[in-house]
């Protein structure tokens, strides 16, 4: 076998066997086929796409790259939750505590990752003495008893994705339905996940910025979960603004300690309910959504899922006495309010602007060596449709520098769009696809 | 100017501005850009294509890239011809004699390159001593005093285009009448030529295997020229069999002979002629093809084409004893009559496995580092449309090594297809593009 043929075959608008993808897959990760083939052939892939089969092909063969965490110790389904990415998405935070408090085991392996805000990690670091590094055996005991623990990532899983990924990004190859979504599950696959629920974001903020994009890797996602044995289902939401109020890491956790308490913002608890319902359906712990949505509601109104997440946080060394009380959490030096010099409605807010300036307050890493501050970033005080008078705060920006704030006013202000009439409804669940 | 967002704007279908073409061959001349950008955007080219302007920068920043020849010297309009390549084509060995004999300038610079025969140089090394490797005072005094010389390639003539090709050959992105167009013509413009004379093969043994396609390349040539101010004249010819009857180097110069003395092929001085009259009126010596055709006869008829070949191969030190007894030129120690063994018409030559069996038997080169053996190659006896009875000598192999000689015979018998009937009419010349 050739890299040559499969290249000419693709470019030709021909199906790609098994054995052919494996054989691509399998020597570009060993460095015996060079960068230059592969990223003609991921060019003609652009231009000819891959069918449905050869995307699971391509995703299996990506998961067999490296290592595949074994979770067999650990009882019970499996089900693994992914967001698209967004702004101000804290619902891993609230997620996990509701589902893992009806028994469902969460056992997640996590990244730190660049982006406008930390990950799920640096967010969790918010408490004092909370850590990842613990043992395999740790890890799969805790989930055991505890049905929850985050480890970090320490196995080598799927190594051609990362180094796919790293080519596609300078080649102009990233914006393939099949290349992104064969990306995505076969990190979730390597995982060990048993079954997966996607967030797949849709909007300015997303990285798909239309419903019928979101839909086709949605569908293309879901596609490859049935043909690899994996059950998945996908929920498409809004991200044409950020996700409840807070963007930051610490002002994250707090906002999700609130949603735990009942007191949250209604679409990041909203998400939380669409997304989680579908876990618990496909745990098996009920048959329906509807049934799934009441315990995971139930799970906030007895504080079973606040306990949770303090049991979560204890066993891994965190400071409990910070969810009892959050002002004990990282806080900023300064909390400035953005107040609007216009009257109206609010009809748009850029999230992916809002992002970046978080990051530029310090909330995100835009290179893999950036220190994340976990005090600073915004707190959304108007959302789409809300009626804004003169002098009304729209947001809060928590600054740990001074010189930092007016320009994230501006900033601020230039990202709010106040027209004075506004009449779209714009749902925060697009569709499900299962 | 980055690459990324080139590779981008070309894979959405957009024109590359003259700066944006620069910038890209300039700098991965350079190595400044890696390869795998580059086969990504050659990708890219090769779906969303390029339009002529486009195709005239491209030629441009190649020709650029390296050294141009400075002709100026050279008194005269410098007439250069190029085909894009077939079997047993002789065209070079009679034509530039017959030009030089109307007092045309004919400076070539040659490689040896790959393929089924030797190139140019080697052919005209079956002449005893005869030597490319002359200084460029020498080739321009030549030149000026005899019309006529070849020098070795000593420049480095467009290097973008060797760089390009290399990578073209191995990530699937040969195919592309843009890119052909543009390496072909970059090297002749670099080379110095004022006017180009282009034969266009078409057929099984050519790269163009349809006639459309052969006509999209001649038109593209020809457009290049016009762009970049080089009169171009494309003649787009037969390579459904083997042009004239000889394929091996010695053979060649041999049937070269025969017909600058009136007794060559038909199909081989017919080409050549068609070919030469649009040199002589590119080069402005007479105003009409029919008038330049008569010329070019002419200096068959009185020798004067003949009498040029010897004076040239003197002055570059070959022994002209050779011209005039062509048996003193290189011979293979055995010569086999290939018989066929069925009756009926030529139908079919597939001239390209007719070239792979001449170098199977030592004629051409696979590699840089194969020695040619001058001597050998294939004399074919019967062609397309030719009465074959069962018995008739069909082709004569030249070898050195008898043990070559039955499986070069049994490939030759297959290669010819021979039916009961032949009323096809396929033209020498299918067309002039100018």
């Amino acid at each position: 076998m050739r890299m040559y043929d499969l290249i000419i075959k693709k470019r030709n608008g021909n199906e790609l066997t098994k054995e052919e993808i494996n054989y691509f897959i399998d020597n570009y990760t060993k460095g015996n086929i060079p960068d230059y083939q592969v990223s003609a052939l991921l060019m003609a892939i652009y231009f000819q796409k891959m069918n449905m089969r050869e995307t699971a092909d391509l995703t299996m063969a990506m998961v067999n790259s490296g290592d595949i965490l074994d979770l067999s110790k650990i009882e019970g389904i499996k089900v693994d939750k992914h967001s698209t990415g967004g702004v101000g998405d804290t619902t891993t935070l609230v997620l996990t505590p509701m589902v893992a408090a009806l028994g469902i085991p969460v056992a997640k392996m996590s990244g730190r990752g660049l982006g406008h805000t930390g990950g799920t990690i640096d967010k969790l670091e918010s408490f004092e003495g909370f850590s990842v590094e613990i043992t395999e055996e740790q890890f799969i005991n805790n989930v055991n008893t505890k049905k929850i623990a985050i480890m970090g990532q320490t196995a080598d899983l799927a190594p051609a994705d990362k180094k796919l990924y790293a080519l596609r990004d300078v080649t102009g190859t990233v914006d393939n339905i099949s290349l992104i979504s064969a990306s995505i599950m076969s990190k979730k696959i390597a995982a060990g996940a048993d079954c997966i629920v996607l967030d797949v974001k849709v909007g300015d903020g997303a990285f798909m910025k239309s419903y019928e994009d979101a839909k086709k890797l949605a569908e293309a996602m879901v596609s490859i979960g049935k043909n690899v044995g994996r059950n998945t289902v996908a929920v498409i939401s809004d991200m044409d603004q950020p996700l409840g109020l807070a963007v930051g890491n610490a002002l994250e956790v707090r906002e999700a300690l609130d949603t735990l308490s009942g007191k949250g913002p209604k679409d990041l608890l909203e998400l939380c309910l669409a997304l989680g319902s579908n876990m618990v359906v496909l745990a098996k712990k009920t048959e329906t959504v509807e049934e799934a949505r009441e315990m995971l509601l139930g799970t906030i109104k007895d504080g079973s899922a606040l306990t949770k997440l303090k049991e979560f946080i204890e066993a891994q060394g965190g400071n409990v006495e910070q969810i009892d009380n959050p002002d004990l959490l990282p806080k900023a030096k300064y909390v400035y309010e953005v107040k609007s010099d216009v009257e109206g409605y609010v009809s748009k807010i850029n999230s992916e602007n809002i992002g970046l300036i978080a990051m530029e307050l310090g909330a995100g890493r835009a290179t893999k060596e950036d220190v994340v501050d976990l005090a600073v970033g915004i707190v959304l005080n108007k959302k789409r449709g809300d009626k804004v008078e003169k002098g009304d705060i729209i947001a809060y920006i928590h600054a740990n520098e001074e010189s930092k704030i007016e320009k994230s006013a501006k900033a601020i202000l230039a990202n709010y769009k106040i027209t004075s009439k506004y009449d779209e409804n714009i749902p925060l669940v697009y569709d499900v696809v299962r």
